[in-house]
């Protein structure tokens, strides 16, 4: 699903007409390719991890904030052209990170006012542990994607798929009843710990996942709603401990934030035992949650402070200094650009929702004053240039 | 000079191999791709003010910071992908915009820090004058394009350029003394003036030139230094009125911002009348001006300002709390990951130029005290915690 850039200018020459010949498509588009469009930022943060790991202090964290780009089918939540935020801490394997994510996910979505979100969390060691008490443990990668598609295609899909890919009759009847998991967190917890008591892995991913909970808990989360979901798989192959997922409760949207801890993500680039733990906002499916909900703050539409009349070209000169004056006190104002009609120039105040209108003419110019039309009162009063400033900077 | 991107999968199939063989790499090219990279912000906004014209109040006013990317050779100061920042009024040809964009110019670069730098203006309609005086007007382009490049191929390189472009051997020898036209913005005015007393639109540009430098000297640039460039042309061949060019002086770097009046942008978009100013200001040439001359402050580097240390487990989970108290209060903090030995966490601390290191054992945490440790002076005290955030929010 990587979106890749036709070579420029002559180099399509050298396009591999006998690898489309023989249908080789991939060979074929390599041939007009050398570059591609960021899919991630996951793995340009691995490639400069290593690249500067003589440099960096670790653990290291880092935030990016970047366009990315996905040759997908455009729908409902999902667009070729997306804003992921990421923040990754990597070089250590401690759980506090988890625990800082976990709170930062309920720190950011509860500021933008999100009124309830749900954070997901599993353990990928909970899924060796599920895989391997099966009797399945070379499938944990296909049991894995086969659970994580419950919600989509439910249970009956799930067992289909697990038949498909060659998961035993017996295995599968001590996985199914995992689908209906239910309870409290803790009952959730307590009753995997049953499941899993006889694979040591899978009791590590319960201690690490009752650590989380237990720290969380002590810290207190504003908003956010901590879930044990035993379903949750994200399909990423790179996963080895902790896995998030967020929801927005109350929205038809797919999940908006994600991540987890990878012990081997560096090692695509050849450095090796560089254990890490990232988590990605998508800011293009909250954007669209909070349009949905209605939560963009009205202050966001709100349209210019102030605005100059123009009375003509002495009135220009002289209302442009005032405008430069104000500016400079960081105050919202413009200069109405010709000395149209004062019916017009009132027209473009009210379209562009304007608080305050200037009206400085002769007579104001000599006596150093600006007339302040309040334009939801209709209000009008006479300010020096100082009172002007003083009264706009406490009202705003 | 526009990256394009090569449709996906099976859809390379539809390649025009006739136009390959044809050696028509353009169509060949269009067969093979659908979708393209942002070549600059301009064009996408005349489209969305033509598409949004019903909805928009004129003049309207926008900013637009986003990467673009052209398929030029990379070199100095010359990006594949870089960061465009723009700002555009359209929908009036009042000069009142020419002088705020020189101020915002001013403005901005003034508060980079920027020890020197020159806003060069000229006007298409001056350029206009020129070929009118010297009696070849239909040449317009060839001999703006030409005197843009004085900079770089020098007076007799322009002369012969014009020549080749078929420019009378008349007109060269009118518009040769240009080139070194000397003297303050004054004196070039007058000058020009003179040179154009024949041609109403150049001495119409002249008059615009002049309302912007009035205007400028009465509202006082912070530290620009504004110059008339008759040589400035930008080989855009959509400017009418004003054309703007800002270098930093004392640095190898072509110009870092740009600009000008356009009086038929959304033509392209079937809007006729629409006049605009906009300016462009170069991020990453910016960037790489404020690196030569070392003008990043110093706190862009500063460290963490508060490391835990980490004793242990009790120890950490009660450290844990303290640093999410701190954090809500904005205190950057940092619990470290492990109970590693006391050097290594303290070389940690070190390394990431932490200012203070906070020290929680048994004993502290008994006391309910937090010891803190100033990492330049070697001091320290014990504080509570909210003697702590006092102490880090006031020094911070």
């Amino acid at each position: 699903m990587i979106f890749r850039i036709l070579n420029s200018g002559e180099k399509v020459r050298k396009a591999d007409l006998e690898a489309l010949a023989q249908d080789n498509l991939a060979r074929f588009a390599n041939s007009l390719s050398e570059k591609a469009l960021r899919y991630d930022l996951t793995v340009p943060f691995a490639r400069f991890v290593v690249q500067h790991q003589n440099e960096l202090s670790f653990p290291f964290k880092r935030y990016q904030i970047q366009p990315v780009w996905r040759a997908d089918r455009p729908q409902h939540g999902r667009y070729q052209e997306f804003f992921q935020c990421d923040a990754d801490v990597v070089g250590s394997d401690s759980l506090i990170y988890e625990v800082d994510f976990v709170m930062l996910f309920d720190e950011i979505l509860s500021n933008l006012q999100l009124p309830s979100f749900t954070v997901k969390i599993n353990n990928r060691k909970i899924l060796s542990g599920i895989a391997e008490v099966s009797g399945e443990s070379d499938k944990l990668v296909d049991i894995t994607v086969a659970i994580d598609k419950l919600d989509k295609i439910g249970e009956e899909g799930v067992v289909k798929e697990l038949q498909e890919k060659g998961v035993s009759q017996s295995a599968i009847q001590k996985i199914t009843p995992l689908f209906s998991f239910s309870g409290t967190n803790a009952e959730k917890i307590a009753k995997m710990s049953d499941f899993l008591a006889n694979s040591e892995i899978g009791l590590k991913g319960i201690e690490e996942l009752q650590f989380v909970f237990d720290q969380v808990a002590a810290l207190g989360m504003k908003k956010a709603e901590l879930e044990f979901d035993i379903t949750l798989a994200r399909g990423l192959n790179y996963y080895t401990g902790a896995i998030f997922e967020v929801k927005a409760n109350g929205v038809n949207m797919g999940s908006i934030c994600g991540g987890g801890r990878y012990d081997d993500l560096t090692g695509l680039f050849g450095m090796k035992g560089m254990s890490g733990v990232g988590i990605s906002f998508g800011a293009d499916r909250i954007y669209d949650v909070l349009t949905e909900l209605d939560l963009f703050p009205k202050e966001t539409d709100q349209g210019l402070t102030l605005l100059f009349v123009n009375f003509g070209e002495k009135e220009q000169a002289y209302c442009m200094n005032l405008v430069h004056q104000m500016r400079s006190k960081g105050i919202d104002c413009e200069m109405y650009p010709s000395s149209a009609k004062m019916q017009k120039q009132m027209k473009y105040a009210n379209d562009r929702n304007v608080q305050f209108v200037a009206l400085v003419g002769e007579e104001e110019m000599d006596k150093s004053v600006i007339q302040l039309k309040n334009m939801e009162s209709g209000e009008q009063i006479a300010l020096s240039l100082d009172e002007l400033i003083k009264k706009l900077s406490y009202e705003f």
